[in-house]
Protein backbone atom coordinates (compact mmCIF):
# COMPACT_ATOMS: atom_id res chain seq x y z
CA UNK A 1 0.00 0.00 0.00
CA UNK A 2 1.33 3.40 -0.69
CA UNK A 3 1.32 6.03 1.89
CA UNK A 4 2.21 9.97 2.38
CA UNK A 5 4.81 10.30 4.84
CA UNK A 6 5.61 13.96 5.36
CA UNK A 7 9.20 15.06 6.77
CA UNK A 8 10.86 13.55 9.89
CA UNK A 9 8.14 10.65 9.67
CA UNK A 10 8.56 7.04 9.50
CA UNK A 11 7.25 3.42 9.72
CA UNK A 12 7.36 1.17 12.13
CA UNK A 13 6.48 -2.24 12.43
CA UNK A 14 4.04 -3.15 14.99
CA UNK A 15 4.60 -7.26 14.98
CA UNK A 16 0.86 -7.61 15.21
CA UNK A 17 -1.44 -8.82 11.86
CA UNK A 18 1.53 -6.84 10.21
CA UNK A 19 0.10 -3.69 11.10
CA UNK A 20 2.68 -0.57 10.98
CA UNK A 21 2.38 2.91 12.47
CA UNK A 22 3.71 6.49 11.00
CA UNK A 23 5.90 8.25 13.97
CA UNK A 24 8.02 11.07 14.22
CA UNK A 25 10.60 11.02 16.34
CA UNK A 26 10.89 14.80 16.38
CA UNK A 27 7.59 15.33 17.76
CA UNK A 28 6.82 11.88 20.01
CA UNK A 29 7.20 7.83 19.65
CA UNK A 30 5.08 5.65 21.89
CA UNK A 31 7.28 4.02 24.04
CA UNK A 32 7.50 0.56 26.14
CA UNK A 33 4.74 1.84 28.42
CA UNK A 34 1.87 1.99 25.68
CA UNK A 35 2.77 -1.60 24.60
CA UNK A 36 2.77 -3.03 28.29
CA UNK A 37 -0.39 -1.17 29.09
CA UNK A 38 -1.73 -2.74 25.57
CA UNK A 39 -0.85 -6.25 27.28
CA UNK A 40 -2.36 -5.18 31.01
CA UNK A 41 -5.77 -3.91 29.08
CA UNK A 42 -9.04 -6.61 29.01
CA UNK A 43 -11.24 -6.46 26.05
CA UNK A 44 -14.26 -8.84 26.04
CA UNK A 45 -15.76 -9.60 22.70
CA UNK A 46 -17.78 -6.71 21.20
CA UNK A 47 -16.64 -3.85 23.75
CA UNK A 48 -16.34 -0.40 22.60
CA UNK A 49 -13.20 1.22 23.60
CA UNK A 50 -11.92 4.77 23.96
CA UNK A 51 -8.06 5.53 24.17
CA UNK A 52 -7.57 9.55 25.95
CA UNK A 53 -4.50 11.35 24.58
CA UNK A 54 -3.87 8.28 22.00
CA UNK A 55 -0.69 9.85 20.11
CA UNK A 56 -0.18 8.13 17.31
CA UNK A 57 -3.02 6.11 17.73
CA UNK A 58 -0.64 3.01 19.54
CA UNK A 59 -3.09 1.76 21.43
CA UNK A 60 -6.51 1.39 19.69
CA UNK A 61 -4.28 0.01 16.67
CA UNK A 62 -2.74 -2.59 19.05
CA UNK A 63 -5.84 -3.56 20.83
CA UNK A 64 -7.64 -4.11 17.73
CA UNK A 65 -5.08 -6.45 17.21
CA UNK A 66 -4.80 -8.17 20.07
CA UNK A 67 -8.62 -8.06 21.09
CA UNK A 68 -11.98 -8.88 19.46
CA UNK A 69 -13.54 -5.87 20.68
CA UNK A 70 -15.73 -3.89 18.79
CA UNK A 71 -15.02 -0.39 17.94
CA UNK A 72 -11.49 1.63 18.81
CA UNK A 73 -11.72 5.42 19.33
CA UNK A 74 -9.00 7.02 20.16
CA UNK A 75 -8.52 11.07 21.20
CA UNK A 76 -6.00 13.12 20.31
CA UNK A 77 -5.82 17.44 20.73
CA UNK A 78 -2.33 17.67 18.93
CA UNK A 79 -3.62 17.89 15.01
CA UNK A 80 -0.31 16.37 13.62
CA UNK A 81 0.06 13.40 16.15
CA UNK A 82 -4.02 13.18 15.35
CA UNK A 83 -3.01 13.51 11.63
CA UNK A 84 -0.54 10.81 11.92
CA UNK A 85 -2.25 8.39 13.93
CA UNK A 86 -5.34 9.12 11.11
CA UNK A 87 -3.01 7.72 8.49
CA UNK A 88 -2.02 4.82 10.12
CA UNK A 89 -5.44 3.68 10.28
CA UNK A 90 -5.92 4.01 6.84
CA UNK A 91 -2.77 2.33 6.28
CA UNK A 92 -3.71 -0.76 8.25
CA UNK A 93 -7.39 -0.31 6.47
CA UNK A 94 -8.54 -0.12 10.21
CA UNK A 95 -11.16 2.31 9.50
CA UNK A 96 -14.21 0.14 9.85
CA UNK A 97 -13.03 -0.41 13.36
CA UNK A 98 -10.83 2.20 14.18
CA UNK A 99 -11.65 6.41 14.49
CA UNK A 100 -9.24 8.92 16.01
CA UNK A 101 -11.36 12.26 16.81
CA UNK A 102 -9.36 15.27 17.83
CA UNK A 103 -10.61 16.78 20.38
CA UNK A 104 -9.84 17.54 24.19
CA UNK A 105 -9.62 15.11 27.14
CA UNK A 106 -11.23 18.01 29.53
CA UNK A 107 -14.52 17.75 27.22
CA UNK A 108 -14.38 14.35 26.36
CA UNK A 109 -17.73 13.00 27.72
CA UNK A 110 -19.39 15.67 26.17
CA UNK A 111 -17.92 15.07 22.87
CA UNK A 112 -18.51 11.18 23.18
CA UNK A 113 -21.52 11.13 25.77
CA UNK A 114 -21.48 9.64 29.23
CA UNK A 115 -21.32 6.18 30.18
CA UNK A 116 -20.84 5.50 26.45
CA UNK A 117 -18.05 3.19 26.42
CA UNK A 118 -17.21 -0.62 28.17
CA UNK A 119 -13.34 0.30 28.01
CA UNK A 120 -11.45 3.30 28.74
CA UNK A 121 -7.83 3.20 28.15
CA UNK A 122 -4.84 5.92 28.72
CA UNK A 123 -1.07 6.44 28.48
CA UNK A 124 -1.72 10.71 29.96
CA UNK A 125 1.42 13.11 30.79
CA UNK A 126 2.97 11.39 34.00
CA UNK A 127 4.55 14.92 34.84
CA UNK A 128 2.68 17.77 37.01
CA UNK A 129 2.12 20.89 34.88
CA UNK A 130 4.96 22.46 33.56
CA UNK A 131 7.89 21.19 36.19
CA UNK A 132 10.84 22.05 34.75
CA UNK A 133 9.76 22.84 31.48
CA UNK A 134 11.82 24.71 28.78
CA UNK A 135 9.16 24.67 25.29
CA UNK A 136 5.98 23.97 27.41
CA UNK A 137 4.70 24.32 23.41
CA UNK A 138 6.55 21.46 21.81
CA UNK A 139 4.51 18.46 20.60
CA UNK A 140 7.25 16.39 23.43
CA UNK A 141 6.54 18.41 26.50
CA UNK A 142 2.22 18.45 25.76
CA UNK A 143 2.45 14.62 25.66
CA UNK A 144 4.72 14.44 28.40
CA UNK A 145 3.75 17.17 30.91
CA UNK A 146 0.05 17.88 32.20
CA UNK A 147 0.05 20.80 30.52
CA UNK A 148 -3.15 20.78 28.88
CA UNK A 149 -5.11 17.87 31.41
CA UNK A 150 -4.12 16.89 34.73
CA UNK A 151 -5.07 13.65 36.27
CA UNK A 152 -7.76 15.08 37.78
CA UNK A 153 -9.05 15.68 34.25
CA UNK A 154 -8.44 13.16 33.15
CA UNK A 155 -9.67 10.28 36.25
CA UNK A 156 -13.34 12.57 36.27
CA UNK A 157 -13.42 12.32 31.97
CA UNK A 158 -12.44 8.89 32.21
CA UNK A 159 -15.35 7.94 34.89
CA UNK A 160 -18.16 9.86 33.32
CA UNK A 161 -17.96 8.03 29.84
CA UNK A 162 -17.65 4.64 31.42
CA UNK A 163 -20.91 2.56 31.92
CA UNK A 164 -21.77 0.74 35.21
CA UNK A 165 -19.36 -1.89 35.45
CA UNK A 166 -17.21 -0.56 32.90
CA UNK A 167 -13.59 -0.52 33.01
CA UNK A 168 -10.41 1.98 33.12
CA UNK A 169 -6.49 1.15 32.20
CA UNK A 170 -3.97 3.56 33.03
CA UNK A 171 -0.02 2.85 33.13
CA UNK A 172 1.44 6.15 35.17
CA UNK A 173 4.27 6.32 37.79
CA UNK A 174 4.61 4.37 41.06
CA UNK A 175 5.83 8.15 42.56
CA UNK A 176 2.28 9.13 41.67
CA UNK A 177 0.15 6.21 43.16
CA UNK A 178 -1.30 7.94 46.19
CA UNK A 179 -2.25 10.67 43.92
CA UNK A 180 -4.09 8.02 41.66
CA UNK A 181 -5.68 5.64 44.03
CA UNK A 182 -7.22 9.09 45.90
CA UNK A 183 -8.40 10.65 42.19
CA UNK A 184 -10.02 6.82 41.23
CA UNK A 185 -11.74 6.48 44.24
CA UNK A 186 -13.02 10.00 44.07
CA UNK A 187 -14.87 9.73 40.80
CA UNK A 188 -15.97 6.15 41.90
CA UNK A 189 -13.70 3.87 40.23
CA UNK A 190 -12.63 1.12 42.23
CA UNK A 191 -9.10 -0.09 41.74
CA UNK A 192 -9.09 -3.63 41.07
CA UNK A 193 -5.93 -4.94 39.37
CA UNK A 194 -2.44 -3.46 39.84
CA UNK A 195 0.85 -4.34 38.27
CA UNK A 196 4.65 -2.82 39.32
CA UNK A 197 7.04 -2.90 36.31
CA UNK A 198 10.54 -2.85 37.41
CA UNK A 199 13.09 -2.34 34.83
CA UNK A 200 15.40 -4.94 37.03
CA UNK A 201 14.27 -7.11 39.40
CA UNK A 202 16.32 -5.89 42.05
CA UNK A 203 15.15 -2.10 41.27
CA UNK A 204 12.21 -0.36 42.71
CA UNK A 205 9.33 0.06 40.29
CA UNK A 206 9.08 3.07 37.37
CA UNK A 207 6.18 2.27 36.16
CA UNK A 208 2.45 0.98 37.34
CA UNK A 209 -0.62 -0.47 35.42
CA UNK A 210 -3.71 -0.09 37.10
CA UNK A 211 -7.58 -1.33 35.84
CA UNK A 212 -10.16 0.01 37.95
CA UNK A 213 -13.96 -0.63 37.77
CA UNK A 214 -16.35 2.10 37.87
CA UNK A 215 -18.86 1.09 40.51
CA UNK A 216 -16.51 -1.80 41.68
CA UNK A 217 -16.40 -3.45 45.51
CA UNK A 218 -13.15 -3.04 47.29
CA UNK A 219 -11.21 -5.44 46.74
CA UNK A 220 -7.10 -5.17 45.14
CA UNK A 221 -5.28 -8.33 43.60
CA UNK A 222 -1.02 -6.94 43.01
CA UNK A 223 -0.14 -9.39 40.52
CA UNK A 224 3.04 -10.78 39.85
CA UNK A 225 5.65 -8.09 39.06
CA UNK A 226 6.50 -7.44 35.21
CA UNK A 227 10.27 -7.53 35.35
CA UNK A 228 11.93 -5.69 32.05
CA UNK A 229 15.27 -6.48 31.52
CA UNK A 230 17.11 -10.41 32.21
CA UNK A 231 20.16 -8.39 31.98
CA UNK A 232 21.36 -5.04 29.94
CA UNK A 233 20.09 -4.85 27.10
CA UNK A 234 18.83 -8.51 27.42
CA UNK A 235 14.45 -8.39 27.85
CA UNK A 236 12.79 -10.79 29.98
CA UNK A 237 10.66 -13.44 27.98
CA UNK A 238 7.29 -11.84 28.65
CA UNK A 239 8.29 -8.77 27.37
CA UNK A 240 9.17 -9.69 24.08
CA UNK A 241 5.65 -11.88 24.25
CA UNK A 242 3.97 -8.49 24.54
CA UNK A 243 5.56 -6.58 22.10
CA UNK A 244 4.53 -9.92 19.86
CA UNK A 245 8.40 -11.21 19.01
CA UNK B 1 17.79 -18.42 82.89
CA UNK B 2 15.19 -19.88 84.38
CA UNK B 3 11.75 -19.47 82.95
CA UNK B 4 8.25 -20.04 84.00
CA UNK B 5 6.43 -21.21 80.98
CA UNK B 6 2.84 -22.09 81.23
CA UNK B 7 0.83 -25.31 80.27
CA UNK B 8 1.17 -24.97 76.00
CA UNK B 9 3.92 -22.13 76.11
CA UNK B 10 6.89 -23.28 74.13
CA UNK B 11 10.39 -21.08 74.06
CA UNK B 12 11.36 -20.21 70.56
CA UNK B 13 15.10 -18.72 69.47
CA UNK B 14 14.77 -15.64 67.20
CA UNK B 15 18.40 -16.05 65.94
CA UNK B 16 19.06 -12.28 67.42
CA UNK B 17 21.35 -11.46 70.16
CA UNK B 18 20.26 -14.74 71.55
CA UNK B 19 16.85 -13.47 72.03
CA UNK B 20 14.02 -15.87 72.69
CA UNK B 21 10.69 -15.36 72.62
CA UNK B 22 7.25 -17.31 74.10
CA UNK B 23 4.75 -18.18 72.45
CA UNK B 24 1.31 -20.79 72.87
CA UNK B 25 0.23 -22.45 69.35
CA UNK B 26 -3.01 -22.72 71.08
CA UNK B 27 -3.61 -18.67 71.22
CA UNK B 28 -1.61 -17.34 68.57
CA UNK B 29 2.00 -17.48 67.12
CA UNK B 30 3.87 -14.86 65.14
CA UNK B 31 4.07 -15.44 61.27
CA UNK B 32 6.32 -14.31 58.80
CA UNK B 33 4.56 -10.81 58.37
CA UNK B 34 5.86 -9.78 61.55
CA UNK B 35 9.54 -10.62 60.91
CA UNK B 36 9.21 -9.09 57.43
CA UNK B 37 7.82 -6.21 58.77
CA UNK B 38 10.53 -5.82 61.35
CA UNK B 39 12.95 -6.14 58.58
CA UNK B 40 11.04 -2.99 56.57
CA UNK B 41 10.99 -0.56 59.31
CA UNK B 42 13.74 1.51 59.91
CA UNK B 43 14.76 2.99 63.41
CA UNK B 44 16.79 5.70 63.81
CA UNK B 45 19.36 5.85 67.09
CA UNK B 46 17.65 7.38 69.73
CA UNK B 47 13.87 6.69 68.41
CA UNK B 48 10.84 5.82 70.72
CA UNK B 49 8.98 2.85 69.02
CA UNK B 50 5.61 1.71 69.66
CA UNK B 51 4.10 -1.21 68.44
CA UNK B 52 0.15 -1.51 68.24
CA UNK B 53 -1.31 -4.64 68.94
CA UNK B 54 2.02 -6.46 69.82
CA UNK B 55 0.57 -10.18 70.52
CA UNK B 56 3.64 -11.99 72.07
CA UNK B 57 6.31 -8.51 71.93
CA UNK B 58 7.84 -9.86 68.64
CA UNK B 59 8.09 -6.97 67.00
CA UNK B 60 9.53 -4.60 69.48
CA UNK B 61 12.01 -7.48 70.66
CA UNK B 62 12.95 -7.52 67.24
CA UNK B 63 13.87 -4.13 66.67
CA UNK B 64 15.23 -3.95 69.86
CA UNK B 65 18.27 -6.74 68.23
CA UNK B 66 17.81 -5.01 64.97
CA UNK B 67 18.40 -1.52 65.46
CA UNK B 68 19.67 1.73 67.93
CA UNK B 69 16.01 2.94 69.51
CA UNK B 70 16.11 4.37 72.41
CA UNK B 71 13.05 3.06 73.64
CA UNK B 72 10.10 0.26 72.89
CA UNK B 73 6.55 -0.41 73.46
CA UNK B 74 4.00 -3.10 72.70
CA UNK B 75 0.62 -2.35 73.33
CA UNK B 76 -1.65 -5.54 73.70
CA UNK B 77 -5.40 -5.84 74.44
CA UNK B 78 -4.87 -9.37 75.58
CA UNK B 79 -3.75 -10.35 78.85
CA UNK B 80 -2.94 -13.65 77.96
CA UNK B 81 -1.05 -12.25 75.39
CA UNK B 82 0.42 -9.49 77.20
CA UNK B 83 1.84 -11.51 79.92
CA UNK B 84 3.48 -13.85 77.71
CA UNK B 85 5.34 -10.69 76.20
CA UNK B 86 6.39 -9.19 79.51
CA UNK B 87 7.78 -13.11 80.39
CA UNK B 88 9.70 -12.50 77.15
CA UNK B 89 11.20 -9.22 77.76
CA UNK B 90 12.31 -10.28 81.33
CA UNK B 91 13.95 -13.46 80.09
CA UNK B 92 15.90 -11.37 77.14
CA UNK B 93 16.63 -9.05 80.31
CA UNK B 94 15.40 -6.07 77.96
CA UNK B 95 13.09 -4.08 80.83
CA UNK B 96 15.17 -1.38 80.58
CA UNK B 97 14.69 -0.92 76.67
CA UNK B 98 10.75 -2.34 76.15
CA UNK B 99 7.86 -2.10 77.64
CA UNK B 100 4.68 -4.67 77.47
CA UNK B 101 1.55 -2.51 78.40
CA UNK B 102 -1.72 -4.16 78.71
CA UNK B 103 -4.48 -1.76 76.70
CA UNK B 104 -6.93 -0.88 73.63
CA UNK B 105 -5.27 0.31 70.41
CA UNK B 106 -8.90 2.86 70.12
CA UNK B 107 -7.44 4.43 73.75
CA UNK B 108 -3.50 4.59 72.68
CA UNK B 109 -3.19 8.34 72.13
CA UNK B 110 -5.04 8.84 75.54
CA UNK B 111 -2.76 6.20 77.27
CA UNK B 112 0.57 7.24 75.95
CA UNK B 113 -0.12 10.74 74.86
CA UNK B 114 -0.09 12.55 71.40
CA UNK B 115 3.09 13.46 69.17
CA UNK B 116 4.81 10.85 71.94
CA UNK B 117 6.49 8.86 69.50
CA UNK B 118 9.08 8.88 66.67
CA UNK B 119 7.66 5.25 64.87
CA UNK B 120 4.89 3.25 65.32
CA UNK B 121 4.52 0.11 63.92
CA UNK B 122 1.53 -2.47 63.37
CA UNK B 123 0.81 -5.88 62.03
CA UNK B 124 -2.85 -5.84 62.58
CA UNK B 125 -5.63 -7.99 62.22
CA UNK B 126 -6.45 -8.51 58.60
CA UNK B 127 -9.90 -9.42 57.94
CA UNK B 128 -12.97 -7.40 58.58
CA UNK B 129 -15.20 -7.94 61.87
CA UNK B 130 -16.85 -11.53 62.13
CA UNK B 131 -16.35 -12.32 58.09
CA UNK B 132 -16.32 -16.03 58.63
CA UNK B 133 -15.93 -16.75 62.38
CA UNK B 134 -17.55 -19.06 64.09
CA UNK B 135 -15.65 -18.22 67.75
CA UNK B 136 -14.80 -14.55 67.68
CA UNK B 137 -13.97 -14.68 71.95
CA UNK B 138 -10.61 -16.73 70.61
CA UNK B 139 -7.63 -15.02 71.14
CA UNK B 140 -6.56 -16.44 67.71
CA UNK B 141 -10.07 -14.66 66.22
CA UNK B 142 -9.33 -11.26 68.39
CA UNK B 143 -5.65 -11.14 66.43
CA UNK B 144 -6.81 -12.23 63.12
CA UNK B 145 -10.41 -10.30 62.64
CA UNK B 146 -11.33 -6.24 63.38
CA UNK B 147 -13.30 -7.53 66.45
CA UNK B 148 -11.61 -4.82 68.80
CA UNK B 149 -9.96 -2.48 66.53
CA UNK B 150 -10.53 -1.59 62.54
CA UNK B 151 -8.14 -0.52 59.97
CA UNK B 152 -9.86 3.10 60.83
CA UNK B 153 -9.10 3.13 64.47
CA UNK B 154 -5.61 1.63 64.15
CA UNK B 155 -4.44 4.47 61.23
CA UNK B 156 -6.50 7.27 63.34
CA UNK B 157 -4.47 6.45 66.68
CA UNK B 158 -1.32 6.20 64.73
CA UNK B 159 -1.40 9.35 63.35
CA UNK B 160 -2.24 10.88 67.16
CA UNK B 161 0.31 9.11 68.83
CA UNK B 162 2.99 10.30 65.97
CA UNK B 163 5.08 13.63 66.03
CA UNK B 164 5.23 15.78 62.91
CA UNK B 165 7.49 13.68 60.44
CA UNK B 166 7.12 10.55 62.65
CA UNK B 167 7.09 6.90 60.60
CA UNK B 168 4.24 4.69 60.56
CA UNK B 169 4.89 1.13 59.18
CA UNK B 170 2.33 -1.58 58.54
CA UNK B 171 2.14 -4.93 57.03
CA UNK B 172 -1.54 -5.95 55.73
CA UNK B 173 -3.11 -7.66 52.90
CA UNK B 174 -3.01 -5.96 49.42
CA UNK B 175 -6.45 -6.86 48.91
CA UNK B 176 -7.31 -4.02 51.13
CA UNK B 177 -4.87 -1.71 50.18
CA UNK B 178 -6.82 0.79 48.77
CA UNK B 179 -8.94 1.28 52.16
CA UNK B 180 -5.65 1.44 53.59
CA UNK B 181 -4.52 4.25 51.40
CA UNK B 182 -7.75 5.90 51.55
CA UNK B 183 -7.12 5.60 55.89
CA UNK B 184 -3.74 7.00 55.90
CA UNK B 185 -4.64 10.04 53.69
CA UNK B 186 -7.55 10.98 55.53
CA UNK B 187 -5.86 11.22 58.56
CA UNK B 188 -2.50 13.11 57.17
CA UNK B 189 -0.28 9.99 56.87
CA UNK B 190 1.53 10.04 53.52
CA UNK B 191 2.82 6.88 51.62
CA UNK B 192 6.02 6.70 51.12
CA UNK B 193 7.31 3.61 51.05
CA UNK B 194 5.90 0.51 49.41
CA UNK B 195 6.72 -2.77 49.00
CA UNK B 196 4.79 -5.99 47.81
CA UNK B 197 5.75 -9.55 48.74
CA UNK B 198 5.16 -12.22 46.96
CA UNK B 199 4.91 -15.75 47.60
CA UNK B 200 6.89 -17.07 44.33
CA UNK B 201 7.92 -14.99 41.85
CA UNK B 202 4.90 -15.71 39.55
CA UNK B 203 2.29 -15.63 42.08
CA UNK B 204 0.33 -12.27 43.06
CA UNK B 205 1.07 -10.58 46.07
CA UNK B 206 -0.10 -11.80 49.47
CA UNK B 207 1.33 -9.22 51.58
CA UNK B 208 2.06 -5.48 51.56
CA UNK B 209 4.55 -3.23 53.92
CA UNK B 210 4.01 0.15 53.75
CA UNK B 211 5.79 3.25 55.26
CA UNK B 212 3.55 6.30 55.74
CA UNK B 213 5.33 9.74 56.88
CA UNK B 214 3.13 12.05 59.16
CA UNK B 215 2.55 15.03 56.71
CA UNK B 216 4.94 14.09 54.72
CA UNK B 217 4.69 15.21 50.96
CA UNK B 218 3.34 13.08 48.64
CA UNK B 219 5.96 11.24 46.30
CA UNK B 220 5.81 7.55 46.44
CA UNK B 221 8.90 4.53 46.23
CA UNK B 222 7.70 1.05 45.27
CA UNK B 223 10.98 -0.85 46.02
CA UNK B 224 11.89 -4.08 44.78
CA UNK B 225 9.11 -6.84 45.45
CA UNK B 226 10.11 -9.82 48.09
CA UNK B 227 9.61 -12.74 46.68
CA UNK B 228 9.51 -15.53 49.45
CA UNK B 229 10.15 -18.81 47.74
CA UNK B 230 12.73 -20.02 45.16
CA UNK B 231 11.47 -23.30 45.22
CA UNK B 232 8.71 -25.04 47.05
CA UNK B 233 9.83 -25.43 50.77
CA UNK B 234 12.83 -23.49 49.86
CA UNK B 235 13.12 -19.50 50.84
CA UNK B 236 15.03 -17.14 48.85
CA UNK B 237 18.27 -16.04 50.19
CA UNK B 238 16.61 -12.47 51.29
CA UNK B 239 14.19 -14.47 53.84
CA UNK B 240 17.01 -16.45 55.55
CA UNK B 241 18.67 -12.82 55.76
CA UNK B 242 15.32 -11.24 57.49
CA UNK B 243 14.95 -14.33 59.93
CA UNK B 244 18.93 -13.93 60.59
CA UNK B 245 20.15 -17.12 59.51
Amino acid sequence: MKIDLQPGERLDDLNRNGYKIIQNSGKFCFGMDAVLLSGFVLVKPGEKVLDLGTGTGIIPILLEAKTEGRHFTGLEIQKDSADMASRSVEYNNLQHKVEIVTGDIKEASRIFGRASFDVVTSNPPYMKSNHGLKNPDEPKAIARHELLCSLEDLVREASALLRPGGRFYMVHRPQRLIEIITALTKHGLEPKRMKMVHPFADREANMVLIEAVKGGRPMLKVEKPLIVYRAPGEYMQEIYSIYGY
